[in-house]
Order: C-alpha cells, then structure tokens, then sequence
C-alpha cells in the first residue's frame, strides 16, 4: 500500500509539496477551505509532471492518489507525514497544529514556514517535539533544498524520519543547527531584497537591470558552488585566508550605507510593479513558470552529468530507486531497455526531435544492453569495448518535447566478434524509429576487432539464441534508399 | 590585421580578459611587472581553451596573438580597447591612466574596479572622458556580464563602442545608469557576504551549510531569472503587486537586525578559512576551477539551448560570428559546405566522439546545403521542409575532443520529392564516418511529401547533374552487415 502525506494548505507551496509526494509514488490528501484549492493544485501538479520526470533517468512511479479532505481530520488521518503551509501567521499554525495533535498527536509535521521559528510554532502544543521547520523553495517540485530546522524540545530521532522522507521525495534536508528568525536562505533573500529596493528606489538600476546583473553573473556560480567555494576559488592558490585579507576590509567601506531599510510606500510599490510589467509583461505567469521549469531542469540536468550539487541529490535519487524499482531484469523479447523523455536540447526548429537524438536514443538502449551483458564502464576501463560499425535508421514518426520513448533491442546474430543488433524506438507502443547495428568487439589499445571474453559470451549468447525464433523486422538488411 | 587589446594587471582578472579578447581573434597585449604574470596568464588561458570552445556552434576564430610587453608604453600601443585590473588602489589606478593616456589619450580605457565610481578614476586624468568602469565577473572567459558604468564627463560615444566591444567578445554589457560605490552586483555580493560571516561567527551555519542553502535552492533559480522576474512568478497571476503586499511588510521583521558589520577578527577568519578547508579542502584550486567552468558551461548551454538569459548572449555571438564567418558560397565537389569542431559534449566515456555526434555533424553538413539550395529557416516557417527518411553511417575512423571536421556532401539523385545524398566527415582529410541519406520534400501541415516549388529545384538540379560524373562512393547502396 502507497505512503500517505497530508497536505495542510493548498497553495503554491502546499501544491508543490504534493507533486513532489504523488510523482514519487505516496498517496496525498489535501486539506484547504479556498474552493480554488484543487484547481490550484492541479495547475502545479501539470507542471511538475512536464518537469520532474526530466530529471529522472528512471522510469516514473506510478503516481500516487490525490484526494482532497472535506475535513482537517480526514485529511491527516493515516498519514506517515504532516506538511504545514498555511499563511504566515503563527495564531493560524497554532490552531492548526492544535487540529493536528488532536487526532495525530505522534505525527511528524513539519511546517513551510519561512519566518517563524520551530519554538515559535511549539508554543501550546499537544505535542510541541513533533513540530518543526521544514522550509522548501518554489517551485517546490524541482529544487531538492528543505531548510530543516529543530528547536531544543524538538525529539531528534523524529528529526531523523522526517529527513528520511524528505530525500525519499528527492530533496536535500539541510538541518539548521541553531534556530533564527528567517532559517538561512532567505536571510541572503531578505538581505539582497533589501538592497534591490533602494537599487531601484534611488534610480540606480530598474527591476529588469537588476536581474540581469544576477543571472549574466554570480547567479550562475551560486547555482553549482554557493558563496564560500566560490569565494575559495578566486582566492587562487593561496587560499581562503589570503582572499579573506584581500577582501574583508571592505566591510568597511560605504557599501554598508544602505543596510537601512527603504520605506514600503506606495509609490515605491507602484514603481517596482511597473518596471517588473515592463520587463516581463509580454509573458503570462503559466508562461513564465514553464520557462522557469525548463531551465531549472537545464540546470539540473546539467549539475547531473556532472555529479555535482544538486545533481548528486538526484543521483543519489535516482540509485535509491534504481534499488527499489529495478534489478528486475529487462523484460520482453525484444528486450525492453531503456525509457527516455525527450528533453528540449533534444528539439530541432521544427519542434521535432532532432534526426541525430534517433541515434542517441538508440545507443542509450543499446548501452543499456552492453551493460547487462556485462560489458559495463569498468569492463571498458580494462581496454575492451563494443564499437559500432555501421548503421542504418528508418525515420517512422516524430517524436515531440516531453514525449516519453522506450528503447527495445532485438539481438539478430552474435559471434565472439560480431553483434548485429535491432533497436526499436517506440512512443506509445509505435515504432518512431528503428535502428539496425553492427558492433564489434575491440580492443581499444591494439585498435582491433578482437574475440570477447566468455563470461560476456555467456551473457550474450544464449538471448541470441532465444532472439533466434523472433520475426525478423522488414527493415534489416535494407539499403537507404531501396524500393520496397 | 587582427585588432589589438591592452590589458593592463595580469591576475585571474586580468588574465581572463586576456582569454576573452584571444578566444575571440583578437591579439592581445599584457602588461604585468609580476615575474609570475605569464604562467598565471597561461594558467587562466588553458581553462579557457578547454570551456570556452564548448560554447560555441561554430568552429572558433583563429586564436589571437599574445605578448607580453616590456613596458605599459608598449602594451597599448596600437590597441584599440585597453582594459585596466590593477589591485584596488586608487592611486596606482590614477598612475596607469595617466601613463596610458600620455601615449594614447583617446583610446578607449575600461576598468575592472569592484569599487571606485568612474568619477574617482577620472580625477586628474588628461582625458577623463575615455575612461569607464567595465567590472567583469569570475571567470570572465565564461561569465557574460560586464557592469559599465559611465559618469557625467565621460564621452557616451565611446561607451557605446566599448559595449560594441564587449558584445564582440560574448560579452553582456550592463549600462549602469547611475554611479554609486559597488555598481549593483557587487552590492548584493557584499549583502550576503555580511549575512554570512554573521551565520558563521553565531554559530547559526557552517561555510558548507551556507553553500548547500544557496546552491541546492535560490542559487539555481538566480542563474535563470535573478530576483525580480523569480518573484513575480512566486506571486502568481495576482502579479507582482500582490507579491510585494504580501512580502513587503516582512522587510520591517526582525531579520534587519543583523544588517550590522561583523568585526573582522582574526578568530572568525581562522573559523571560515578552516570550515572551508574542511568544505572543499579535498580538491586543489585546479580541480575546483575545471569543476566550476564545467558546471558553467552546462548551465550555458542548457540556456542556449533555450534561447533564454545568458543563453540567448551566446546565441547572438553566434549569429554575428556565422555573418562574419560564412555565406562563402561552398567550393569543390562534393560540396564542402560544414566546419565543424569536437565539444566536450560530443565526448563519450571511452573519450571518443559519440556515435550520435556523426549524424549530429552530418546533419550539420546537409542542413546546411538545404539552407543553400533555398529550404531555409524562413521556408520551414512557410510549412515545407525536408524530412529525412533513412540513413546509412559507416564510422571508419575516431574523433576526438577538439578535432575540426569538414563535412562535404554529394546529390546521388534528386528529383521534384526525393534527394538522395552522400555526406562525408573527414578530419585532416580523411574520411571519419560517411552517411548516406534519403530526404523527402514534405508538407508539414498535411504531413506527407509533395514536390518541391521550382525555386528549389532550379538550384537543386544543375547540382545534382553536376554531380552525376563524381565516382559513386562504394559505401552507397551498402545494407548494414552486408560482407563485402
């Protein structure tokens, strides 16, 4: 039976917290009165499934069940985990957290707040070990931080299970080990916020200037390395201390003029209101978040291939679910091999997948297949590989962004040398595309076809001769251009 | 003759400005007395060559002329842009301006200052109107921005050829309207940076901590949309109005009341230096800066890919590239009609190119003579385009990181639908995979093929007469496996 979430307040934030639980296979009931709740939840939810499966190099979960809870009570019941994200007032949380303990006195619940602190939110609970802080960041389905955050009466063992949980959805529990108003993160938030209202305030710079001096600059460092690592490596080689010296005095310099905080005036909102439409106007908030999604997905994707940052997190995401999901051998003949989702690198100007990504889906199938027959990144560390001869590819359909492709492999003659493969790439059971290959094994240091070693042929061999009794596809043995 | 660039300061700043002017054609001249400015410059320079190129889609220019001058005198003359990246003093700034302006008084001269206000570079000067803040961001090789920052006297044509300057190098100059200590970026830099030392001197978060709440969350938000265009997003379709109602008031909670300096002591520098020791002490700077590029690189291209922010920077130095570069009619026959150069994407684990990067790179080569025969983006955009149906790749040879490929294209036949052709991708002339390939002309909207309009076939068919003597490629006609 799937794991049960509760999800006490059903905004951006509380939608994001249930995307990220369904997408991951747990059940989740919604408690919110606002009758635009579900609508609400649904849009976030549609943009977590364009988004999150990206990230994945697994196939998808089944998605859990949403439901939404007539009632508080009906809402936490059964439920393994409780996430708060109500409105920051903390006489709200309070009787919310009141609710809670009522019927769940022993549930974990953490709480979305960015500004109160777990002893704050305790206050006159039933339970007060059981609340603490578990503050995400919008949208909450993409990025892997959850500022987790304990007060002295918090019990840390529960601390523990509710971290668990959290990187069994994907993210990356930070435990704040003093509380503080504000966590972390949105300290450096509410500190460069400041500074940008009177950047924009005094004329210096217009909302839109402004971004640009984030994201054409130190944006993009703080996306892979944060603020010390990156201020460790322009030290150079003479270190942290010496780049501390260089730096620090400045502390002392007029900078720190503007630490006021500007007034909230009227005029002041209406100025940053009208530069914020003038800069982003043309796109529609729906366009935005998807923009916003695409490039996170970029990002991360990017941070994965590397196994940095928060691309380690899903990795390490994705290991935990290979365990869980797969080991089950691939199943079918064909074999099916490999499930992918078209990604917009993938995309050419037609809004079509790019010939060339045919191709590529193709080797990650039959990469997959040199895998399970053992011929893995170590064995190719040892000097040995399979390499591809020769291919021929016959174009059936169009594949388009975000469509998911499954990649099957039919084994048409092997020897100790020779591996003459059938890949089929297919969407929704469709071939859009099939791909017959000759591999040779080789050598890599001699450059030459060489035998393959008998534990690979005791792998390979035998599928052959299974695949043996298989129709052969009409496309093999077709020249390009050939009349049917 | 290749333009000339003077580069005053030879540090990691300087020595990135040197990368950026050589990567882009330009020769470059550094002035340094350090005895250790070279290697540095050099140091800078590798990483450069192996990130800078992986931005591009096309080949890069033939890499400029360095030199290292034996005087300041020497270094600017005959340059046409001279950027200054001294150390931090005013005065040694002052005494580069006025040794430079003594031999060339109306050469454009672009500071790299984090601090000084153009009119404090200016006082004194023979020329002040010829000298600006240009403030660059580490690494400058890879990072576009570029903070310009005029003042009252300066002379605003200028300033408008330096920003044509920087767009030619890749860059993305921010003209900032107003002087003020700090431009902009750097004044959120020193916003966080306050925070931070206070997070760790209170025990609050350790340097580790702080970079896992920046990256794993807002950082990676920042490298995409910065502050203002992340928030309106956040607020919804309320807009931003509704955003700053709702978040506004937080700016009078007590989280101002850390916007104190923190002592500089020796004590918290020992703490940071060691807490980032324990961080990141595990790789050498080396290693951090490769990691840093890599992950720079991936963002960059993600973006590109999407045509947005950063991204969007160098697809528009592309584009003036390819103007400057191409549209020489193709010579020869076959056609040699696409330069290409191995990126550290088209890489595989074995080191080699990917076998999906020769139909990438042949894909390169017969797009381009579509383009050439008149089936453009424009026509695409019209409904018709050609489809390919089939292909055939023979690899034959190994490509590696950086090898320039040439990739030549023969017509096997054409008629008013179909277009048969033979693409070879050679390095150093010799044949590294050949690809035979079936187009058809097709009308996208009814989805099926139709004859080509006239203009098309009245620069398609002389082609493919011409063609019609060239010895057939034995590799034509070839099914995959076929024994010779």
């Amino acid at each position: 039976m799937a794991r049960k979430a509760a999800i006490i307040g059903g905004g951006v934030i509380g939608g994001g917290w249930a995307a990220r639980f369904l997408l991951n296979g747990w059940d989740v009931a919604v408690f919110d009165p606002d009758p635009q709740a579900e609508r609400k939840i649904q849009e976030v939810l549609a943009n977590a499934r364009a988004a999150l499966p990206a990230l994945s190099d697994l196939p998808m979960m089944a998605e859990g069940v949403l439901t939404m809870a007539d009632t508080l009570t009906d809402a936490v019941e059964g439920a393994e985990y409780i996430q708060e994200s109500v409105s920051e007032r903390l006489e709200l949380k309070h009787r919310v957290f009141a609710q809670i303990q009522q019927s769940c006195p022993d549930t974990l619940i953490g709480s979305s707040t960015s500004g109160f602190k777990p002893s704050e939110l305790q206050q006159n609970a039933a339970n007060p070990a059981m609340i603490f802080v578990a503050h995400p960041f919008n949208p909450v389905y993409l990025l892997p931080l959850a500022e987790v955050v304990p007060s002295a009466v918090s019990d840390l063992d529960a601390i523990e299970r509710a971290k668990d949980i959290l990187r069994e959805i994907g993210m990356f529990p930070l435990h704040v080990r003093k509380e503080i108003d504000a966590h972390v993160a949105d300290r450096f938030l509410e500190a460069v916020w400041r500074e940008a209202l009177w950047l924009v305030k005094d004329g210096v710079a217009t909302t839109e200037e402004i971004d640009e001096a984030i994201r054409m600059g130190f944006g993009l460092r703080w996306g892979q390395m944060g603020l010390f690592e990156t201020y460790r490596v322009a030290g150079g080689e003479a270190g942290m201390k010496h780049f501390m010296a260089q730096f620090g005095p400045c502390l002392e310099w007029p900078w720190t003029k503007l630490t006021d905080v500007p007034e909230f005036t009227e005029e002041l909102v209406d100025l940053i209101a009208g530069q914020s439409d003038a800069q982003s106007g043309q796109y529609s908030i729906r366009e935005l978040e998807r923009i916003r999604d695409s490039n996170l997905v970029g990002f991360l994707r990017a941070l994965k291939d590397r196994d940095w940052g928060a691309g380690r997190v899903l990795r390490e995401h994705d290991e935990r679910r290979r365990v869980a999901v797969a080991d089950t051998p691939p199943a079918g003949a064909p074999l099916v091999m490999a499930h992918m989702q078209v990604l917009p690198g993938w995309i050419d100007y037609n809004g079509h997948m790019t010939e060339s990504r045919y191709l590529y889906a193709s080797s990650e199938t039959t990469d997959a297949f040199l895998r399970y027959i053992g011929a893995d990144m170590d064995y190719v560390a040892s000097g040995y590989s399979y390499y591809t001869a020769e291919s021929h590819i016959m174009h059936r359909g169009e594949a388009k962004l975000g469509d998911r492709l499954t990649g099957t492999l039919q084994v048409l003659s092997a020897d100790e040398k020779r591996l003459h493969v059938f890949v089929s790439i297919q969407k929704d059971g469709q071939e859009v595309a099939s791909i017959e290959q000759m591999l040779l094994h080789v050598d890599m240091k001699a450059g030459r076809a060489t035998a393959a070693p008998q534990a690979i042929l005791d792998r390979l061999l035998p599928i052959a001769n299974a695949h043996a009794d298989l129709p052969r596809p009409k496309a093999v043995g077709r020249a390009t251009g050939q009349r049917k």
